[in-house]
């Protein structure tokens, strides 16, 4: 698939309320700071997710977050005298005057730069941009400001109508934070809010976030020994531990299980390619920086890692000639890709530097399309649904804009039949105009996870363009060369990305058939290690055919000379979702006592097999 | 596992008489060659894998294999002439004077290189390494010469006693040749033969040549179509199609199961890492060249990609402190390492830059060597019994060179141990000193293909090295540090490599078990469609068990409306091992035409899935 969205929810719509309220609230913080500490400097104060923030700059002053109770102190008085919000719009010489009267350096520089870009349109000055990053409209010789009370700040909006109207909040964090993202500039201190319409839904996000932190991947991974990172391998770049490799191994078969039914082949191609393929593809231009260039030291050719498979199995279609009859030709790989991400926004493994991608690509004709993407959207509704995950869908449209390749015609048609097949199919969609890939409509799938958090993670893309980049076709029944379409697909999206979201969903407590360690044997005393050995017999033969089918059960015997209640605390760190504890109780029934999240019950030796086999799926 | 050869065998040992005959048979085609050029000028001419070969220069003759018969002639009277080689030593001046005087200004750079190696040492020019290059016995201030009849050349011997004894050659091709390997010096043809003490020997040698021209993978990987190349990603990078991936998949599986059942878990480690981790390990001075190298545009992180895969699992066991209880710790991974190999080297399958390893790591305590490798052994052994090749076993042991790291106590112990070990398990195995890793001792596998060739396929290799570097410890009962010993080992070694040997072994015509389409149903007519449809229900229920669990069976039907001999003749191309030929009699009789290499037959609709699975293993 191609280039795609690491994450789901972005910075809310400009139009929406929720937006001006929380800019309202990083002019009331920035108020409330000016009160507190008369002589801050301030920078700029934008909305970000779930809420805003402002860069500060308080000389010899450390702000912490013990100073956030007094801050929101003075927000609140600053909320309570329900200041109007009001613009004016300055020219731009007196806006200057303006900032350099109030001791504002940082919006001095700014504006400076804003009369620079109004006058001489120069490459590193681009007024939009630094209309962006300032937060004012800018003009070619007037700049915009809003006032509260006694504050005003260099703007252009929107706000509320008054500060007595921006719902609920509460300081988060501060982070240092260098004065337009430059290392060379002042390091100034980002103080961060978050903000909701209502005192609940502020709640019941503070709530998420403690449980977020409750279910960090990153602690999981390392309380159940499922990954780690190495300091001489590098930062992004996990190596997966015997249990995570199961999960990792497990999810990816089933995801190709889902497929292969559907008619995939699984194909292998390799990690590197000369840089040839993408100058062919287009993506040389568009991946850029993210890529990793390999230098041979015994030829001169030039190679990169790659950061996507298409091209690679475009490559496989292209080895041979094809005729109308063989479409659909379907390739999948599981497959590790490299992008080189900024290590600051490598995390756990939801950002890493090698992102395995369960991936496939789907080779038709035009007349195929509604099928093979029914059959790839129902193959996505099985597995979340078999993972227990909320799935909604989004179809990614065009705008009118010329950002997209390919024949409007056929981008109209495609995405009717990408519409018509959400509603026969009842799916839970909504449509998004100018989400599109440039080379085609899509439909990207967001789940829902335990705490209420959506993420992306799979995507089906049609594809017009690489097709015609790369000269496919194949012959037709009337002999003459026609184009295929491409459809890309990802049910997992990357592996990493995935069992990051799916840690966090499930805190770790993996279903039955995915469990590393499916069961373990608590023998009570070495006086019932002979019947042990019987229990471990018939866990040996028991193989579990759902949703995976042949997944040989996994289970350990824990025989240690130790107290049961040790026993049991250990395993329930290691969250295995089935405990058989065995005493000579047990021998002489013929049972084993089952623990499970559900309870605890005896069982018969000879129902264990199959009580087992019933459990998953 | 470590660094290893790629190829089994080598030049033979300077003591042996096959190699003075051939390096005889140089001398004679020389003689041959001064005596239908006169002008030649010649290079060096030394013995290699089966025979010989010289480089020669004759300003404005292109000799070709044209000219063969004319050489082979003139060889064949000196033959008959039974001249003695007779061995004479010249001062260096003398020497030069000689080589000036008979017209051969190769032989006059390599005697004046000579003489400066044998009075200034300098670091590009070695008198060991001149030597050899020029095939003399240099001393401080003389050089070797051979002559027989009036033919004398610069030469350290050995020879056979008399141009009569030197069994029976050919001369098999010419080839462009760089004199000294330099792409900037004068180009010369390189005259090789081959040469075997027998005419029986040579002949065999010859036809096996044929039958392996006959079952070249790279031919058999295009017409079954397994693999392909593309410009586009580049030289020694394969990408392989569904059916190829098939076989990969397959092999890859199998060799991990019988590694499972001995207590090796998976684990997955990145195809990158920072530098730092060679530099740890050693590998970065020993690999040098043969390491990708690649750059990060986002940091300053200095990243190569892996050529094997020992330090990365040496992170995963360091990621926890481990306990004397706890070993032996099996990982086993199938993951693709990249070695920059030299693109004149590349070929095939056989040697690639992209090379997947059925790669293992054992971590373990001195008194669990025997065990352990015993274990790995008899893995290998049911390996190759099951995939039809016959496997012998090199012990290969350190000499008293000081090339080698770690205790010499444990060194000596360490081999005994293998040597006992190889006994009792009544291997066809045989020692050779010098061969050992320079980390510890190591048992090769030789694989013997259907037409008598020798492939080094795997190997177990003992490293007392890296456990040191990496500081590698366990914690033993009286509470000490310990230090475990590793044990490497890969079963197929790599599975580009194995393929390229196993698709000459089967001339494509894989087992049951392996075959990407193992069934094809030969639908007669349409009349029977439906009947068909009744087989295809049987053969999609059948599953073999042997010698990979839970192998699902691939079949295709062929149903279109062609002669029967066309479909019979297009699967036999595709050298499927099971025909069902179904026709209006099969289906009024209730059976299927089963056409296999061992005949055809009929069998009973009913039991049609049980006797594939009994094909199998």
């Amino acid at each position: 698939m191609g280039k795609y969205k690491q994450r789901a929810s972005a910075v809310n719509d400009k139009q929406d309320n929720l937006y001006a309220m929380r800019h309202s609230l990083a002019h009331i913080m920035a108020t409330a700071v000016m009160k507190l500490w008369p002589e801050a400097k301030l920078g700029v104060g934008p909305v970000v997710e779930n809420g805003f923030y402002y860069d500060i700059d308080v000389e010899g002053v450390n702000i912490s977050d013990e100073d956030f109770p007094k801050i929101e102190q003075e927000m609140k008085v600053v909320i309570k005298a329900d200041q109007t919000f009001e613009r004016t719009d300055k020219a731009i010489d007196e806006a200057i005057e303006w900032a350099k009267g109030a001791k504002q350096p940082y919006k001095v520089e700014l504006l400076n730069d804003l009369k620079r870009a109004g006058t001489t349109l120069t490459k590193d000055l681009d007024p939009a941009e630094l209309g962006t990053i300032a937060g004012a409209d800018v003009k070619k010789d007037s700049a915009s400001f809003y006032t509260n009370g006694d504050f005003t700040d260099l703007c252009r909006g929107p706000h509320v109508e008054s500060t007595g109207k921006v719902g609920a909040f509460k300081l988060m964090r501060v982070a240092g934070a260098y004065w337009r993202g430059k290392e060379d500039n002042p390091q100034m201190q980002r103080l961060y809010g978050v903000a909701f319409e209502t005192q609940e839904e502020l709640d019941k996000y503070l709530k998420m976030l403690e449980e977020a932190k409750a279910r960090d991947h990153r602690r999981l991974g390392k309380e159940l020994d499922l990954f780690t990172f190495s300091e001489m391998v590098g930062s992004g770049l996990p190596l997966f531990t015997p249990r995570g490799t199961i999960l990792r191994e497990l999810l990816g078969h089933y995801s190709q299980s889902l497929r292969e039914k559907r008619g995939f082949e699984q194909v292998w191609t390799p990690h590197m390619t000369k840089n040839d393929l993408y100058k062919k593809s287009g993506h040389w231009d568009k991946f850029g920086e993210e890529l990793f260039l390999v230098q041979s030291q015994e030829t001169s050719d030039e190679l990169v890692l790659k950061p996507m498979n298409c091209p690679h199995h475009i490559q496989i279609f292209n080895s041979q000639p094809r005729s109308y009859r063989d479409l659909p030709i379907r390739y999948m790989e599981n497959t590790t890709d490299y992008r080189d991400e900024k290590s600051g926004e490598l995390h756990g493994l939801s950002r890493v530097r090698s992102l395995t991608q369960d991936d496939s690509h789907v080779f038709c004709r035009v007349d195929q399309i509604e099928d093979e993407v029914t059959s790839l959207v129902q193959a996505a509704d099985e597995m979340y649904k078999e993972l227990d995950m909320e799935l909604k869908f989004r179809l990614s449209f065009r705008d009118d804009s010329d950002a997209y390749l390919g024949d409007k015609k056929l981008w109209t048609e495609a995405q009717a039949k990408l519409e018509k097949l959400a509603k026969d199919n009842k799916l839970d969609y909504y449509t998004e105009d100018g989400e599109a890939a440039f080379y085609g409509p899509k439909i990207d799938f967001i789940a829902v996870d335990a705490i209420g958090r959506e993420w992306q993670v799979a995507t089906v893309q049609l594809d017009f363009v690489q097709p015609e980049r790369f000269e496919l076709s194949y012959t037709d029944s009337d002999g003459s060369f026609v184009q295929p379409i491409m459809i890309h697909c990802a049910l997992l999206g990357t592996i990493e990305r995935f069992l990051s979201v799916y840690i966090e969903h499930t805190a770790g407590r993996f279903p039955l058939w995915l469990a590393p360690e499916q069961v373990r044997v608590l023998q009570i005393n070495d006086q019932v290690a002979e019947y042990v050995m019987k229990v471990k017999q018939i866990l040996s033969g028991v193989v579990l055919m759902k949703p995976l089918k042949y997944n040989e059960l996994r289970y350990e015997v824990d025989e240690r000379n130790e107290s049961l209640g040790k026993k049991i605390r250990e395993a329930e760190v290691m969250k295995i979702p089935v405990l058989l504890i065995v005493g000579p109780q047990d021998q002489s029934a013929g049972t084993v006592s089952v623990r499970t999240q559900d309870g605890e019950s005896k069982i018969k030796l000879d129902e264990l097999g199959g009580w087992l086999e019933k459990q998953s799926g």
